[in-house]
C-alpha cells in the first residue's frame, strides 16, 4: 500500500503524495518511453476500494504516474474484442 | 476539426476550449455510464498533429472529456497481446 500526494505537473504528469493505492497485479507493460516512463494495465485498489483495471504511465520505481483510465472487467471484453478486429 | 479549452472539472473531468483535435476514426465504444459518457477508442489528431490512438471517457455529444491515455498502434498490439492472455 502506498500513500502519495498528487499535483499536476507542466509535462502533463502527476506527482505522487496524497493518493493510497496498491497495486494489485502488474498485468502487461504496453511500452517504455526513451526517459524510462512505462505503459502499464494494472489492477489497482485505489483509497482502499474494490481494485480496479488501469491504463497509464509510470516513471521509473513509480515515482510519479501519468493520466490514466480505468477499466473494468467488462470493458477490458470489450476492448479486446475491438483490437481483435482490427488490422494490427 | 473542434477547437476547444480544457478547465479541470472536480469530478476529475475535464471542459473543452482551447484544445484543436479531430477524432480521425471512431474505433470502438466500450462501454457506457449511466450519465451518458461513453469509454471510447479513437483515433485523433491533437492540435493536427499525426492521428494516435486515444483512449478515454466523453460526455455525450463530446461536450467534454475525461482523462485518458495516448497509444501508439505498437502500444495497441501489446495490449490486444496481454488481453488475449487474460482470462476474460
Amino acid at each position: 500500500m502506498f500513500t502519495t500526494a498528487r499535483r499536476h505537473l507542466r509535462n502533463g504528469g502527476i506527482e505522487l503524495a496524497d493518493i493510497k493505492y496498491e497495486i494489485i497485479e502488474h498485468v502487461g507493460v504496453l511500452s517504455e518511453s526513451p526517459k524510462g516512463w512505462t505503459k502499464e494495465l494494472n489492477l489497482i485498489s485505489w483509497n482502499g476500494r474494490d481494485p480496479k483495471y488501469d491504463l497509464r504511465d509510470w516513471a521509473p520505481d513509480k515515482a510519479k504516474m501519468g493520466k490514466g483510465v480505468t477499466l473494468t472487467e467488462n470493458d477490458l471484453t470489450n476492448l479486446k474484442g475491438i483490437l481483435n478486429k482490427l488490422d494490427l
